[in-house]
């Protein structure tokens, strides 16, 4: 019997001359003679060559955009243009049909807007076929660039009760009814009776326990889901998104960006790398969709320039003050250009300021060593006592895609900021006992993964490098 | 500078002679002078040597159980018992202290209960670190064993709007307040104005939208973590755990059996491969834990004895009906020594009879076609429509470690079975969406992560195997 082969495997091997059996969804149909097949396993279609005079006029009907095909026939060098191989069908079958009336994507250009409502089958098109490819080689990137660091792979969880974060808005986790809950005695809901006996929510970052975890097995990273209810409808923003946090322990800040840095530019090598079809398929419906925009609005880069220029570029590091004297020297400082004008050390930045610098430095920019008061309480303070060992770096088109500091380290310390800010030692004594029991300089970061695919592919929403989004007003699927 | 070497890389290339710097916490201390150092990067303990009289007292004082340490000296050839090599140190700094009178993890054997409540903590000891390395190398061969084969990584939503699987009680997911929750006309709590606009939880399994991937993308498969509010206090429930579902479209029953056959023996050769040190000490352990055991509890098999076994034995494939057959016609089936008799054909499996056969045969079993009244609704009809195109892998020891299925591909019969059961089509219009377009065969299984790690690591209890475990009632840390 004929040999059965992916797409992939079929293009990567062209055994040309032999008999092969492929599967696939019909891309497109012309002449009554060629078919575009695809099966999702790769960028490439696959031409099938059919002689219309060899096959039932039932099934001749039925292929149809959509349709899913399984053929049979040899593998020949093709003449004609766009493809050097194709198939000369010898035996075709159409599983499945696709009611051309009614199957939503059809070869012609459809809005994202239009695809996401469809996202049970956008992934049949070549852009999203393209994104989701990449999102799985990146995720596997990350997984083995850890895993040859002897890092291990840690499930934080997603159901929790601590909230020291202050990270956001949360999603209440509950199976009390909405009505007639259980009340105590002062009439407020009785969460003893919540499956947790307590109030819980998702969580917005498995950090705290990424660092009992380094605290004990010295290397360790998560990758899972995080939320945030923030009624925010952006290109940015999501309600559910994939995290990266990896956690040394003996590590300081300088070997945070050591290890952030070289993350980067790994994962970006790798894309490079695993897939070239389809960075180059997006590199080019990136360059359209800008030729869109007015002049001012488009990026400086094309695709494939700026992933070559983050992952060849040594990433420039620069302390914060430095970048605010920088930022207040500079020209649209001076000529009120910026929507925030900066004017005194201590100030957050902004996109605006974080594109400047990346501009400024013709390199993606590791910031460090921020003012204390714009920063989360588990950052290591500097012996100035007004700056904390935080890091976040820039890269250029999106701005900030990592943040990151070395921990507190030191329990006395920790627990003044605790109380500075009105954190109960309560809610987090098994963190304040890591710095009881043989604590250590430790440090680690945060990888938003979607940011990440999105800077990877060039898709402007952030709805589009996710399979299923999650969005106010959004749950379909 | 001496080089810095984490304990793994260094009883990997044992630079005998060399002057190295390590990092680590105190396991154990004594006669003055030996210190057994961990980092948690293997199961092994490095042995450093002081001379007393070099430290200051200060410093030799704050030597205890879980202090932590930057020790450097040279690494020599051990004459002590236990290891092969040593290091003489010449500096030893200590990081953080571990006041003894406190610190919880003493050098003795601890309650499992006991570490439950540490479990902060518990990385440190010697078990845990063995069970969270090995779920690590599970965790990273899943993704090896997929990737290697061009199945994409698909994130599938953690919070869902669809509750058709009907698989078991649901956490609710929401921003309304439980107190005056806003109310529509007819007093009923006014969804419109939850966060999603619609009622939330979290879901059970991925693979309704694995399908939707999968007929795309050919091959897809999900890792993340999924949810039960089901109140049960056993060793073998958690309330949030982490599933594996792979989903091939035009594939059948028998190529799903066959890719979980290779899935299975394939993270076991891994894990035997790759943690070698850390199976041994997980398998000594296990056979002190069941010489407490009275001998009609123990398990035939030691740890090792277990593994091999599994990965070495070709999975023995038996129908629904021929293993009741054989459960009817069985010994204990005869004399009434099954908790559940096996009287006739369309009965539900337990646990009981699962390991019977797993004996019976001496080896994994996997059952197939079983009827269709005690399985899903997705699952793929037979031509005899009694039977349905499912199967299950049983294991020594645990039962049922694998279920999957060939899934209904056929519109008509599958939305007949959705209206049997009383599943409203609007509820699920895209996922028949999925076999009105181009719709084919296809099949897949899902992997609960924690039964696995159980089964490669003899860890009795399912919290014991997952950091932060989540079962009624606990949700600290």
């Amino acid at each position: 019997m004929e040999a059965t082969l992916s797409l992939y495997e079929l293009f990567k091997q062209k055994p040309i001359g032999s008999r092969l059996r492929v599967y696939g969804w019909v891309r497109n149909y012309r002449s009554n003679r060629f078919i575009a097949l695809s099966d999702g396993s790769c960028q490439a279609q696959l031409q099938l060559v059919i002689d219309p005079e060899t096959l039932d006029p039932e099934t001749l009907k039925a292929i149809t955009v959509g349709a899913a095909l399984r053929a049979t026939g040899d593998l020949v060098a093709s003449q004609g243009k766009g493809q050097d191989v194709e198939i000369q069908v010898t035996e075709l079958t159409v599983l499945g049909t696709s009611p051309s009336d009614e199957y939503p994507l059809q070869p012609k250009k459809h809005s994202m807007e239009f695809l996401r409502e469809k996202a049970h089958l956008r992934m049949r098109t070549q852009t999203f076929g393209a994104v989701f490819r990449l999102r799985h080689h990146l995720s596997f990137a990350v997984h083995q660039f850890f895993h040859q660091r002897r890092f291990f792979y840690l499930h934080t969880p997603i159901i929790t009760a601590s909230d020291a974060e202050g990270a956001g808005e949360l999603f209440n986790v509950t199976t009390l009814p909405h009505q007639q809950a259980p009340t105590d005695d002062q009439g407020k809901v009785d969460y003893r009776q919540d499956f947790f006996g307590r109030p819980t929510h998702l969580t917005v970052s498995g950090q705290l326990e990424a660092e009992l975890g380094a605290l004990g097995l010295s290397k360790v990273y998560t990758f899972g889901p995080t939320f945030r209810a923030e009624n925010s409808n952006t290109p940015r923003h999501l309600a559910e998104f994939w995290m990266i946090e990896p956690e040394i322990a003996f590590a300081d800040l300088q070997d945070d960006m050591d290890l952030a840095e070289s993350f980067l530019q790994y994962l970006i090598q790798y894309a490079l790398e695993h897939c070239a079809d389809d960075l180059a398929f997006l590199d080019k419906r990136l360059a359209e969709e800008e030729k869109q925009l007015p002049k001012e609005k488009r990026q400086p880069m094309g695709l494939l320039e700026r992933l070559r220029f983050v992952s060849q570029n040594n990433f420039r590091r620069v302390s914060y003050t430095e970048a605010v004297d920088i930022l207040r020297q500079s020209k649209p400082n001076k000529k009120k250009k910026f929507q925030f004008p900066i004017d005194e050390w201590g100030v957050d930045l902004q996109s605006e300021h974080e594109k400047y610098l990346v501009k400024h430095f013709e390199a993606p920019v590791i910031l460090f060593d921020y003012p204390a008061r714009i920063k989360a309480f588990y950052m290591r303070l500097n012996e100035d006592e007004n700056t904390v060992r935080a890091m976040d770096i820039l890269f250029p088109g999106i701005g900030e895609i990592v943040g990151g500091s070395q921990r507190e380290e030191r329990l006395d310390v920790l627990r003044n900021k605790m109380e500075a800010i009105g954190i109960p030692e309560d809610d987090l004594w098994w963190y304040l006992e890591t710095r009881k029991f043989g604590t250590c300089v430790h440090s680690g970061f945060g990888l938003g993964f979607e940011r990440l695919v999105q800077f990877v592919t060039g898709m402007a929403n952030i709805r589009d490098v996710i399979p299923f989004p999650r969005t106010p007003g959004n749950a379909e699927f």
